[in-house]
């Protein structure tokens, strides 16, 4: 049996509820279960039930900063979906895609000999970090909970990395944990967020979840979710609110244009054109302005 | 309809099967989950599958040391069952009972939502940590998940740990986040162990599991594992574990009651009695001792 | 010219206003200033102006946990009063008094002999720790910012930390800093709060302030507040909410009472009877019970 | 009221040493305070009585390091003006400027609606930010205690930063806290000194102080210091120590000159040369080359 | 051959500076070389050369504080004896004793072999933390550099800390690293001060010294110092500078009791009486008493 | 006495075995000590014992990353080899050279009383940091145990980088410790490892130890061993096993070179490739291709 054709298998014996991969936290979600937890996603979703925010808006989202989103989400009563403190592997470019989540916990064996029996059941030789990385598609940025572990916690080295570059088309990688071969990484294009790097190889842990939802610092992430990563941390942006998200951050940008061309005019002070104008012709000149502007790039988006 | 009723009723629901509540992440396993995954349980089960190791092996593991189940736990590839780095209640006594998880997340409208809808088809007004705490049983010990948080990740107060106290008689308190009102619990007897202490309430979390795979420092915690804690910290032991962990620690207390027994004789050096006896007289010596106390000890044990 | 002279007539020279003393940030705040930084204190006053809660309400201060300040100052917009992470000295011992705040600052020569030109003219020798201990009250809390120091940042030993003890009748200290002569204190039973303790002497501080805001950790701290410290950290109560804390207080503890009453009684879950009880029949019982003991309780404040 | 006049005002009103405004900590020194606490400035001052370090000694330090200012600021006992661990935004780049200082604290509702009196009292609608940032002059470095703070302790975004940058010529920004914007604020060229970066708006927080003494770090902070900032932190040097440590610095760079011109002739050891050559007749080498560079050098400070 | 007989041997060995055992850092001193590195001592010595404090001063000692010891360490140029950051066993009791040090390196198994090769030659089966134990003598403390390991790195247990109480008459243990069996060590009343506890046995590393200089904290300790710790941290006192601390301390004890009393007449501000007397007649009153106290004190001390 | 004279007379000395310089912790090895302590050593040695890796085996070392040396080191049971944390100078450049190690204590006057003396006695005028880096060789990396200080553990500012630099044509540098001058050091190429950046100098600290094993971090750094620094951190690699990790490191650049051809393709799922190839006709494919190009790679060795 190929390897196509075993996933495939696995799909299916996902899709079709059967008991071996119905349970959630040690393996993953069927796609009833999946549809359920992300039941507010307007968008298409993968054959598993993974939400899957539109190629286009993600492209949108790409010209964001943490700021913008930061504009949005608590105001909606998401006030946990930003982590940071992490190692940037390339702080000048975004991470933009869709969050494949993998939950690791520390190595218990009557837990992983469970886990493998589960595995070895949908067709799968053990269930190894590789087990996930192989389920990646463009697009996806892999969202790994390692515990913060430096030595063991490395979930790739670059041959990985580089494997998931190609698989993902540069998606990108968040991990709670470490990888390995900084050097090598380095010199790879897409975008990485890890805690530590250290030489030694993943191990003394075992899988226990690949696309639940998993805890990334402070933040709670749904497989789907929105990954955005700028040089300050990541933002995972429930599917429901990232058309909200870049609507705004248009209005943001050119709030922004206007500011600093005021600025560069030099005869005001901040507080008379920031946060708004004071000044009413002023403020009707921004809003004009915000209007045409407005309406200049929303025409690109058809 | 009362508590009791609601509750009878939920765990019925649990022992069908039916889905609203077969989600091991989001909510519990059911009892064939929880059976599949705790397979090697020697021991009876509570009616939700969750092993129940007995009272008596409980009582002879409250003479024990976090030394004694370190020689038996690494030996057999459990090298991740002991957390520390808490501040303890009652240094001097020790934590041991059935472990009760319980997982919190940080709090997130959508997935809040889903689980809060699952609660309320099981009878419940909400999910909170109440609905868990009114789950308890005797010799449970409460082992709670909230990711390190001190400000609002304060499981409990007074009134409620004093709920628990009744509740498990005294069985005791595990959290990986805090505690508030740290004098009114000072005042009561259980065992707890905490991260911080804060006046702060419980909040912006959201209840993920109860009684799955939970995650405490770098351990993984099962339902139904026998806790122990001490002044050092607190160790997690599989079910199957547990009659060889009080079994060799009989040998352990034997051996050091020999070894200060031969150091007050004042005539050794350390290296020629301790770890064990170089002389084969004294070696001789020492097995007679340790079959004749082994066989007293072993007595007191009906 | 004796000390109490001296004193005396810095407090007059205070009093007067006069431009030598009206600098707050380098010495202290004359009396009109003092009143209208804290213009909300419906308290009396000392000579300085500083808010002088009365001593029956410090006393009833003496039955609080923290969690019933924090059941008032957050919802009255106060949310950075409590300060934690201190070494307390007599966890057991309820810390209650009125703030006496000093500011130090680390040591400049240039401001330094600002300072200390400022202290001679007012009649003292040079400006020291001394110096503002000895303008302590009975009942003050010595409340000092020293910028979390340990080795230098020694605000006392143990015999100006038994003179504080003589002098404001225990009434306590707080130091975002260290003392000295941990053994020596130890003894005596003034309540202290400190982050660290070091041999050293203090020294290359400098005082800034008398009597001016403080900042403790992320708390504001006025001359005057009430300062209550229990085993989980210390709050800075505003003079103008104290009454309604202490008030709020009482219906805590029958709160507690009456919960751990039906806890007792062993017929409910928790989710029955705490936060509120949920059958109206037990409702009613707790609201007369409430009623019935606020009335024993306020009639001893008499 | 255009807000040029509103300032002039204000200045009008601290020049009178109008009450409303005379209080250090809460808001900023008379022209009189400022004269008697910076006494030993030995340039000219701004209106507000900070000094002026000329522009063209600022010019000269740009050309210094650390360890520069270092060689003369402990042996004049100012032991305590030098700040690390920041993240620097261009770390090649050197920081110089005078200081303009802001002073926040934790919220506190009834201190800030004294703060806010004040300033409406003095015309502005309310102290922000943004009161202080519209008061930077060309030259200036804004210095801003934020305590540390990362969420909500955001001292600007990219908009205010360019805004600075506009106002002060690229003079920078020191601050204990945050910015938000990082992505915004890493393409604009002026000197940045932070402790965290953060997507949320400053808030929870109030001004307590303008142009008075602050802390940053270990180090006390005088409004008109010479802040100077290189890849290992930032030292703030007092006016009077300024020409010293330029003039120094001459001799330390001829001397570093001479040692690596000795160095690359490959003939000695490094103690033979460094910290001062141990042969007299390489010792009046040394001496005739310094005399003869420091001449040519000082020629250029026409 | 007894191990009585062999440790003999070995100190025959030492004494003869044969080359097995002559290099300082991977076993010990000769003779010789501990009298050339502790020449200033002014007492006897052991056989091997390390500095023996007398009983009398040991026991004097146990009467002082920390800050009677930096009384007079600084000031003869000692600044790096004192060491804290301790968990320390038995706060309330006196460390007393003379300094037994041992040096551990992290484990390399080409340097273990010389370690244990030379330990052989020497008679020792091979080298671990027994064979340093095992030449305690009355009056020691251990003093361990096991650089900060907690996991492995447990210089003892409980039979061994009882080992170690009867051999050096509980003279102490201060360890860099952790102890094991907590709760069995705090049974007995040794003065105990270690960085961690955990319940592993000491492993990965390898005797570097036994009674050769080493590093706890940022302090230098020699073989033979006076370890004197109370329940700020640990001092290290020389042995020349032994009888000026006592002696010294004394001194400190009468003003202690002299202060205490002016306090407590409760008519003296701190600063009259304390750091010495400003009034004449209480400077002669004071130093009156000093000179009848310290003859007092002094005839105690035949 | 030139210094080429005196530094030849003081091998000379050590060479001889003159008691003056016969101790190892406090001042260095023998030539008969150090190859007692580097027996495994392959290769040929300096004059002092020192081993010396060929110039060939350091060159093809530049190719490695910390990955491959830790695919050799633990199992060989050298597990403590590896140490991280620094700051790096230039990150993208390796740091590859022979350890030459110094080891530093807290200042104690008595001590360093005596290590002087020694000095003086061998030719040099006193012990300093300077005695040690005039000691270096071309392809040496200095090791410095400053044990973590900052302030004051500087261990060089620019000149003497620059001369390290010129002595050990750009070898090296990695210190437990700080550096100053960072911006001078940036701008030359010598590789450099360091904790902390200070601009104060070097001080309160004595040399214990010229070419004596001495403590990075968890690891044992042996003088002679093989330095290797990448981006994650440094590798101190016994020279018996350099061989081995170079050649088995052409073995992983062959299989990376490999693996990622495949991955190119596109065809196959990570697992089927990496870590081996699962198809025997995949595994047979990378089997020929690995034989061929090792040697092409190692005919360039010649």
């Amino acid at each position: 049996m190929t390897y196509g054709t075993r996933i495939a298998t696995a799909i299916a014996v996902i899709a079709l509820g059967i008991p071996a991969v119905s349970h959630a936290q040690l393996f993953t979600l069927t796609r009833e279960q999946m549809i359920e937890l992300t039941a507010q996603n307007p968008f298409d979703r993968f054959p598993d039930g993974r939400p899957k925010v539109p190629d286009g808006l993600i492209e949108r989202t790409r010209g964001l900063s943490a700021e913008e989103v930061f504009a949005v989400l608590p105001g909606k009563n998401f006030r946990n979906q930003f982590a940071d403190g992490f190692q940037i592997l390339h702080p000048g470019r975004r991470l933009v895609g869709r969050a494949f989540t993998v939950q690791f916990m520390p190595l218990r064996p009557d837990l992983d000999g469970v886990v493998n029996a589960r595995a070895k059941a949908a067709g799968f030789e053990r269930m190894t970090n590789q087990t996930a990385i192989d389920m990646l598609q463009p697009g996806d940025v892999l969202v790994v909970d390692l515990f913060g572990q430096g030595e063991n916690g490395t979930i790739v080295g670059d041959n990985l990395f580089y494997y998931i570059m190609k698989a993902t088309k540069s998606g990108g990688l968040v991990v709670d944990g470490a990888i390995r071969d900084l050097d090598g990484i380095a010199e790879m294009e897409m975008p990485a967020y890890f805690r530590h790097t250290h030489p030694s190889a993943i191990g003394n842990v075992m899988i226990s979840g690949i696309n639940i939802p998993v805890r990334i610092g402070n933040t709670t992430v749904m497989p789907g979710d929105l990954v955005f990563g700028d040089s300050e941390g990541v933002y995972f942006i429930p599917p429901a609110l990232v058309q909200q998200v870049v609507d705004n951050a248009d209005t943001i940008h050119i709030h922004d244009e206007w500011t600093r061309k005021k600025f560069d005019e030099g005869k005001y002070k901040s507080s008379e054109i920031y946060g708004s104008p004071k000044d009413p012709a002023l403020k009707k000149e921004y809003d004009d302005y915000l209007k045409k502007r407005l309406e200049e790039i929303r025409k690109t988006y058809k």
